[in-house]
């Protein structure tokens, strides 16, 4: 590949931030007041999931400036390395694997890596699989952290009704035994494995809390000789993995090109295919590959992840906005944020680029969120009122997932938000409010005052068909 | 009250911005160099709790401006009239009452009502509650949202080794109709109590689930007639909850007075007595009010709560830095960081002041973070690299908590990783260490620049005696 293009010496970088300037004072209550279309307009879909823009401070001349860019950063040039398995990681020289492992037929080796996974988990769920002594296995602990631990854990919990009855699965991550302690509370040796993920097989929480586990295996009347029953390895090293104590027919691997972020495709994936079963996690694939196909395909002003990306730029690098929060309306959504805080804030944000020279604009962002409406009994507060400018992302399934009067409110809460952040409430408004309800005029007004929302502040909402597999594939994988 | 000065237009805040561009390029290297006492000197410790605020980039000039900030702004009449009961919230022209909440003789009819949720707690734990059908009570369901679900959710998970065998409690929060349906397949109607728990007893999400609750005992073979056995009430207006179906000898008070963010310390700590005892609930409150005594007593420049509070101004309104981690190196304070965003950003970060008047400077922050080590191995990069500078905070216990080495472990990773951050580490130190390792030459200077850590990051340390239930009351009310 040729040098890159630093962005911020190209001219749609400076038409960018002259025009930035220019709408500087443009609401958003006027940009819809201009184009009523714009709700409609400001919006695109694929893989079953709905993006609405239309509530970003920005208008179509900024729109056509970022796609500019995008071509000036040659982003088609980019997507197609990036699918055709080119060295897009230049600081460790070799392609990003993520878009492979998610394919019906995976090329090379990770086809068979993808089957042995599956036909153990098949084995485990099948109460094929004994311990020691001799009893079907009925606890997976999962072992793992970061990459290794929150994609999986995200998706085993957004299913709970349908987990599988044979197999349970826990999850433990920090270094705090604490959490592997209550993790064991829950279950007994002899029917317990353990699956140490960890692409190095040198992560020193997972082998802490491994030796810990080994511990408790021993003191639970596993032999030593017994152990090799009580283990799987998920790594890129499986030689250090033998060497520590975990038999070769029990050691999946995945190869060191695929990043903790993305992990969740490969063999790290163990889990979820042992509690959800194969068919789900092959759903779950379908779901990213739809998004796949449609990255690679869609023209960039229809693009879901190309906009996604167009827009975090104009948040970061013109409007000078340095956090964003993430709000999933579902409780199963509820480790998203910590999910994306590993996908964004390990490996994006750099300060240097791609070729080592260092960045003369900002690139990370501070990513936080919560399930909500739980958020909106903390937070929302400053979100509304509060003097740091915050955008914020929206995701809501549409169709329903728990109690039908339940989801109707989530969704409509959900709506309902985004449209004070927009539209903002005045103090005269409230005011008025107030003096109906019979509070006495000086209390009123500086209630008033306290209760202004001032408005005009940015969010997207994604709106997914349902809070099934593939479309939290397809979400994950945008 | 006097009208309130606004603090930006005080000389001490003058001389602050002022100070603050004269210490541009001054590195937290070179402050320590200057001052080999630095470490020990930026300190102060009360209740059990020791903060090192060493590594914040300022020196004793701007501690110096801070403190005059803060008599400018008159913060020890402020105190004062916070322990007066004065009606320090003057929008809602009534006191702040949690100090008089964790008081060991609290004033009127604080004590009855503390009284009242100790007793209810001591009959659900001696199994004296029954259910409907003669049964002693074995689950605890406590429905509430905001303030009344984050901070019993974060004591009781603090402890688990010393939670209730005989009554489990159970914490259920969102609109989403899933958390309730989680909590409820571990529970049978007959052992289950609900604990509605909301100051308005108004709040849709907690009266959402508990209709669905209703509806749970129904199917469950609960007659209509029998259900007053199997709810509780925690509220400021007592006859909406009796309106609602809740008997009388089954609702808890506290004063509307009392801000969602501080009702752990009243009667919403029901759950916290019933799975902890109350003389763990003792232990909590007498931590918070040796705290609070501190708080009140102590000079400006050993107080905790004041030097906490003027950093915070310090790095919003002078380094300009609008986000903000907290991170505990603990798992029991898994939950911190949400009971803090309530805390911080519900009800702090307004756009007026008292008087309703707008303000010329920022207020808020977005707080943010998660348990260590896990952020470690997710958002730790961009706080070490990337473009935005994020303050942290970390939290560790002295004494162990858990396993002995793992505790050792995760002491020395919060200590390196504070270090770090100030420190960091240069491209050609990397680049030495690869080459050593046998990288070659190209791809160790490109490795080592995407390595690179530029240091000089501000961060504070609190070290708690313990993870004790009194250090985390004193932690909370700092």
């Amino acid at each position: 590949m040729a040098q890159r293009i630093a962005i911020d010496q190209t001219g749609a970088w400076r038409a960018l931030t002259l025009h930035h300037a220019s709408l500087a004072g443009t609401t958003l209550a006027e940009l819809f007041a201009a184009d009523p279309e714009r709700g409609t307009r400001l919006a695109a879909g694929a893989a079953g999931i709905h993006l609405d823009y239309s509530k970003q401070l920005l208008d179509d001349t900024a729109l056509a400036l970022l796609q500019e860019l995008a071509l000036a950063a040659e982003l088609p040039d980019q997507i197609d390395a990036l699918f055709a398995g080119a060295a897009v990681n230049r600081s460790e020289q070799r392609p990003a694997l993520h878009p492979a492992l998610r394919a019906a037929e995976p090329p090379g080796e990770l086809r068979a890596q993808r089957e042995q996974m599956l036909q153990l988990a098949g084995a485990l769920r099948a109460g094929a699989l004994r311990g020691a002594h001799g009893d079907a296995i009925t606890d997976l602990v999962h072992l793992g952290i970061g990459g290794s631990d929150l994609g999986p854990r995200l998706v085993v919990s957004a299913f709970p009704e349908r987990q599988s009855a044979a197999v349970r699965v826990h999850f433990v991550a920090t270094l705090d035994s604490g959490a592997l302690t209550a993790a064991l509370a829950r279950c007994r040796p002899q029917t317990t494995v353990f699956a140490l993920a960890s692409k190095s097989f040198s992560t020193p929480e997972t082998l802490t809390n491994a030796e810990l586990a080994r511990q408790w295996l021993d003191a639970g009347g596993i032999a030593a000789a017994g152990t090799d029953r009580h283990w799987i390895a998920i790594t890129s090293q499986p030689e250090r993995a033998h060497a520590w104590g975990v038999a070769t027919d029990r050691i999946l691997s995945f190869p060191e090109g695929v990043g903790g972020r993305f992990s969740l495709w490969s063999a790290i994936g163990l889990p979820i295919a042992v509690a959800l079963g194969p068919d789900l996690f092959a759903e779950l694939l379908a779901g990213a590959r739809a998004m796949d196909e449609h990255f690679r395909a869609a023209p960039p002003a229809a693009n879901l992840p190309v906009l996604h990306g167009l827009l975090r730029i104009w948040q970061i690098n013109f409007q000078n906005l340095r956090s964003h929060a993430v709000l999933p309306y579902a409780h199963g959504l509820r480790h998203l944020p910590d999910y994306l805080q590993q996908l964004v804030m390990e490996s994006l944000g750099k300060s240097v680029d791609q070729d080592g020279q260092p960045l003369g604009y900002a690139t990370g962002t501070v990513l936080w969120g919560s399930e909500e409406t739980n958020g909106q009994h903390s937070f929302h507060q400053l979100l509304l009122q509060g003097t740091p400018v915050v955008p914020a992302d929206f995701i809501v399934a549409a169709s329903p997932h728990c109690a039908p009067e339940a989801h109707r409110l989530l969704y409509a809460n959900c709506l309902a938000q985004s449209q004070v952040l927009m539209l903002g409430r005045t103090a005269a408004e409230i005011e008025a409010e107030l003096l109906a309800n019979g509070v006495a005029a000086p209390q009123a007004g500086l209630l008033a005052a306290h209760r202004a929302v001032p408005g005009n502040r940015p969010s997207s909402t994604l709106v997914l068909d349902a809070l099934a597999p593939a479309c939290l594939g397809a979400l994950l994988a945008l």
